[in-house]
């Protein structure tokens, strides 16, 4: 099966936002087995997107089509399609009526709002359901073509992709050709080094595959093979899993797609543990990270953003001695961090806690350099441990590494608990 | 003049990079007044590269292709647009001898190694030299099309565009007219209600132009014009701006493109005023968006995240009479919501404190829909307010949104003090 991706939208062209759909839907493909030789972005046009998907028509089986599913007049995909296929539009009955409930409920002219728009699909195609906005995807076949419309906002295109795109997709293959694959996700272990460590296993690969991803923070491998049932995949793929797992230990936190803070969440549950954050140049984001998934409420118990010296001090109870004075640590060191997640244990009375101080940047700090990052972990019948980072990159990606460093800090504490 | 942009690599059609080159260019021939309406990625493939020129040939004046300049077997794209425009091969002498005295001073074989390969460029073409790597650029008109040959690599590409490519379309644009624009941000409006309200000027447009761009939490319009200069743009501009700011009022938050955050931390540093935040379902996300840019710490004191009800007790000091009981108003109501902020105000001594409680969801809490939301704004001198709000999406969504809208809530007490 030969696919071909089409993004629609004209902010895509003015630069204003970045793909990010084209290549999470890439990947996903290739997951699927499904060849992807090409890709368009084309403009909110209707003249324009039907010539680009005649292109795509004559070279693709599979065109899989991305935004313009909105509720203003520049939101032409499904029209686009409609016309192509020489379709009409009908409303999804679910979407509209869901639709209709909440703009009644916020005072709006149901009647004359452009907001239901969104609830038009291809008629006779395949519903995909958004359960996390409004526009309604719609999955169809059209002589010998399939069509797959989605959203264009990524946080309404994963969930529509994963929830029933995906299985969509999976039902056209039939099961015999199904790609197959485990996705391996690392942490406390940069990309080069861990592919360093693995060099002898991905150059000799050939069934299964290995495929390294770096997302932010975390490093991923995806290791796929062709078979017809899951259990003939795990069996073929099991050996190279089995010595990758003894060569990465504690590294590996997860053999499935999920972020580490997911993986600690879990964690903590299943032992019963508690946790809670005391943050200084992380900013609130590892408390965000740690309250991203339902249910967090059970495991996390509050934190701390002590951005300033006096927060420090006063809600923390860092010690003066430790901030003030020319022979002092400073706010950037062991010791303070050291403090800073004591400090928090006490005030929350969670099993454990996490502390993070450093320098974001851009500019350096109390003498110290960009980068420079201390984490600390306290827990009841615990001694403090404290680490200390030396990361590369900007404001943003310092922030994200610490914080996701301090939460793999928690993982190995817990593994060993 | 009017530009596609075709990016050439099978690694982006598998998904393994992010096609940034495409976002970058978008934005600065946006900026050279040059119209994107096409974009193409494709393979490493001859056939197919040839092919998507040809369809970009119809529809373009300008083609910029990036990728497959690089020495293995699999970099066509030279191939490619030799064969379009039936031109041969030629050597760029400066990169030729760069390359061999480097290559020698390595002692490989100058004469077998594929590397020289970089230094090939179309005949005829006026060369851009590459300052960051080996691959050196072409630009050149063939039957009346334009044609520019860049390198994938960023660190290549970016620095031979500014400092080449560039200048190089400046002079094929000779005199003609630049686009230039103005991007206006909106807040605590959603995009349906401000086109809405803007209707009638959105479907007159015609010069400047106004295109609606939504973001998270956030919605922007965009006011472009072609004018010979800055001042005569900004004199086309001002009628429809006028307008859109007696319209919009306070939800009007910027006439640049920077997030709600950006322009609250400015205000508060301007005003000399500092805040604080006490955080329940967005968990750190409000603190941590304060903090994203640098020198938050002037004006950004600290936070606490009481993600739990003993927390929201012993650290805020929200009373139990408000938390406990049947007839309580409970975690997510405004008298938690402004106990919460009126606690944090105490703690910190911040000039405001942001307080935000609510059901972020999958499921309901305290018999409290998915959704409904609490922001509570205290500050010195002031009585405390609060806000109901009943946010739809899930569960990241209405969290970013009840960020923003707090956010929003003390950008608004600011503009009036």
């Amino acid at each position: 099966m030969r696919a071909e991706i089409v993004a629609v939208g004209t902010e895509l062209l003015l630069g204003q936002i970045l793909n990010t759909n084209a290549r999470y839907l890439s990947q996903e493909l290739a997951a699927l087995g499904i060849d992807v030789y090409h890709r368009q972005v084309v403009g909110d046009n209707l003249g324009r997107i039907v010539r680009a998907l005649e292109i795509a028509r004559e070279r693709a089986d599979l065109i899989i089509l991305t935004g313009g599913l909105g509720p203003t007049q520049d939101d032409l995909t499904r029209d686009a399609v409609a016309k192509l296929t020489g379709r009409g539009l009908t409303y999804h009955q679910p979407t509209l009526s869901r639709w209709e409930a909440y703009a009644a409920s916020q005072g709006r002219n149901v009647a004359a709002d452009s907001g239901k728009r969104q609830a038009l699909m291809i008629e006779g195609a395949d519903p995909l359901p958004n359960e996390t906005g409004w526009a309604v995807g719609s999955a169809l076949t059209a002589d010998g073509t399939h069509y797959m419309l989605l959203p264009g906002p990524p946080r309404e295109l994963i969930p529509m992709f994963e929830r029933h795109a995906r299985p969509w997709l999976r039902r056209l293959l039939g099961e015999e050709n199904a790609l197959r694959s485990v996705m391996l996700k690392f942490a406390g272990i940069g990309e080069s080094v861990l592919e360093e460590r693995l060099k002898d296993l991905i150059e000799a690969q050939s069934d299964p595959t290995i495929a390294p991803y770096a997302k932010e923070g975390e490093v991923a491998l995806r290791l796929s093979t062709k078979a017809a049932t899951e259990e003939e995949a795990r069996r073929k793929i099991a050996p190279v899993l089995e010595e990758i797992r003894a060569r990465t230990g504690s590294h590996l936190y997860a053999e499935e797609d999920i972020a580490l803070e997911e993986a600690v969440v879990r964690k903590l549950a299943e032992k019963g543990r508690t946790v809670s954050a005391a943050e200084s140049c992380t900013g609130g984001l590892l408390a965000e990270l740690l309250t991203r998934m339902p249910g967090s409420s059970q495991v996390f118990k509050g934190g701390v953003v002590a951005y300033t010296i006096p927060v420090k001090k006063s809600l923390l109870g860092v010690p003066d001695r430790l901030l003030e004075g020319a022979d002092a640590p400073g706010a950037v060191s062991p010791e303070t961090a050291a403090a800073m997640a004591e400090g928090a244990l006490r005030l929350t009375g969670s099993d454990y806690t996490l502390s993070v101080t450093g320098v974001a940047g851009p500019s350096e700090d109390e003498g110290k350099p960009v980068g420079l990052v201390f984490i600390g972990l306290a827990g009841r019948g615990l001694s403090t441990r404290t680490v200390r980072l030396q990361l590369a990159g900007d404001r943003e990606g310092i922030r994200l590494r610490a914080a996701k460093r301090a939460l793999y800090e928690l993982w190995q504490a817990l593994a060993e608990s």
